[in-house]
């Protein structure tokens, strides 16, 4: 297994090790593997200026996969590095499935502590939308500017995340998905979405479909997530969504995601949800589970199912031995976890 | 004072029905209040094919204000009466702050009662961004269609609203004003939002001000809402974000909404958050206290600052003095408040 690794800013260095130390506790002792680490991030943008050389880029396209601590910090002028380096890598590589499980886990605090049925999937489409870059600005800096940004969406980028959520929806037990979007609103993006998700839907006579404008499903994660089963939505709002999505099911220090290529054209990328959070990084108070669950993402997206279902086991045990009163620090989870996997 | 009246569809006519007579109640014996009620909505469409015609435009545009129940039923296709008839309005009367006030209300059901400290007001832009209408599709229905959809930012429109948004933040006592936005990825309008915030702020050096991007912000909107004060934002954030202040304040059958055009040149408009619910349409089962709190932001909007607070006191009363076992119909509740006022 050739891992490319990226630890990031902030607290992405801290969760990356920890994550790597549950891999190792949990690979076959036939599987190999490999890592490489990539200094990406604001400390290299600072130093050298560049943010993702396109030796780098190929270079990072020779891995079965990349996982990913957290890219982001205040010093670098807001979009730099997003735009440039977590962004290019979705675009470059192709991620189509921005995939964000939303999973109430025992013992989670918060309000809907104790609803065991909310066990939901976010299917988030990773390469268009207003995430195309496609906007500009006129008139920069006068009261006559002008600023735009556009949301692309393709018939052929619509569609394939589509028939993702379906395929995925097949194979859970409650066979349900739902499309998030704004479509009395944006009516053009909209009836693409829509006319796409009923053509897709016909083929799925045994999937219980509806709809939820972006709006209502804000209402519905918080009131009653346990209506869904997998969600399918545009880049945006699946941005939005996914953030709620893990303050609402245990805080966002459990939120894993994978950036999917399912056709394996190139490498896929897993991160966790949560940001490099600058105001605790290097005190040890980084929960690593979000990053050890993008772990699991990974070995599943590899082949190795058996290993991302221990894992996620072992973090369900964690977690419902947590114990409020005695928090423990980011190596402590991390050793925790390796060691219930050893075990 | 000359009220137009749209009660619209579902369980629009219900709820207009006692945010009238609240309204009524209250009114000082000298104001003479003429109301003039213009059908419009699903069954105008249906019967007619008329959403919006220009002569009722025109009509509409000569009162002092507007109060509207719900628009909308699925019978009709979507983005019919939203773009035709609500947006239209919301364009064509220039209402471009969208003022929606998130207080939990003592007794309030949901994740956080018991928390007073949450009372924010969430300024929404109401006429550019992504409701701007400006978007197009290309070889619809083909697998080559692309659907664009652009949110159109100017400096006109975005410093106006977060003018507003400084200027009401100096008359609450916390004076604290956030910037909602997504500059890391929609760089041009966030650059546009941000560099007018930071220039406005300047002017307001009494005001605490931050900024959090969107995704973050609904996480705080469901782990700290007391840390919100005045929230300024575009068009779709704001849409998104209010109803999710709903579902976390009490439910979106107490969040109120003004359209509001603070320049006078037209009249502003006041309509519950919620939709036209036809599910519990003829029920009796709506809670018309939305639309009895968008009243009493229409009556400040007139002046009428005590006749507001009344009715503002009365719902808060009611609201502490109501009974999860016993729950009470559209009509009890409206009459409730009634006699409240009239007492
Ligand atoms: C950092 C940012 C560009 C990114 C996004 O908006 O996709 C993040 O919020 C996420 O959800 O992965
Ligand atoms: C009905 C719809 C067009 C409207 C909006 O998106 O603004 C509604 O959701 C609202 O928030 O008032």
């Amino acid at each position: 297994m050739r891992l490319a690794v990226i630890p990031g800013d902030g607290i992405g260095p801290e969760v990356v090790a920890e994550g790597l130390k549950v891999l190792a506790a949990v690979l076959p002792p036939d599987v190999k593997l490999e890592t490489s680490e990539y200094d990406l991030g604001a400390r290299r943008w600072h130093a050298t200026g560049e943010v993702l050389p396109d030796a780098e880029l190929e270079s990072l396209g020779q891995h079965d996969a990349i996982l990913l601590g957290a890219i982001g910090d205040p010093s670098v002028p807001s979009g730099v590095l997003e735009r440039g380096l977590l962004l290019k890598l979705r675009f470059a590589f192709d991620h189509y499935v921005n995939l964000r499980p939303g999973k109430l886990h025992p013992n989670a605090v918060g309000p809907l502590a104790g609803n065991p049925a909310v066990d939901f999937v976010v299917v988030r489409e990773g390469t268009e939308g207003l995430y195309a870059g496609n906007g500009g600005a006129l008139r920069t800096g006068t009261p006559a500017e002008v600023a735009t940004e556009v949301s692309v969406n393709t018939a052929y980028g619509v569609e394939r995340v589509i028939r993702y959520a379906f395929e995925l929806a097949e194979v859970r037990p409650r066979r349900k998905l739902t499309l998030v979007h704004k479509d009395n609103v944006l009516v053009h993006a909209g009836n693409l979405w829509r006319t796409t998700f009923d053509a897709v839907a016909d083929e799925h006579p045994g999937i219980a479909t509806d709809y939820l404008h972006v709006d209502a499903a804000t209402i519905f994660f918080v009131t009653r997530p346990e209506r869904f089963d997998v969600i399918v939505t545009d880049n945006l709002f699946g941005d939005i969504l996914t953030d709620l999505a893990a303050a609402v099911t245990g805080g966002i220090g459990l939120a894993a995601s994978g950036n999917l290529n399912p056709a394996g054209t190139h490498p896929s990328m897993f991160e966790p949800v949560h940001g490099s959070a600058p105001d605790i990084a290097g005190t040890g108070a980084a929960d690593p589970t979000a990053t050890v669950l993008s772990v699991a993402l990974l070995l599943r997206h590899l082949g190795h199912d058996r290993e991302a279902e221990r894992i996620e086991a072992a973090v369900a045990a964690d977690l419902a031995e947590r114990d409020p009163a005695a928090p423990r620090g980011t190596e402590q989870i991390g050793d925790a976890l390796a060691a219930r996997l050893a075990g």
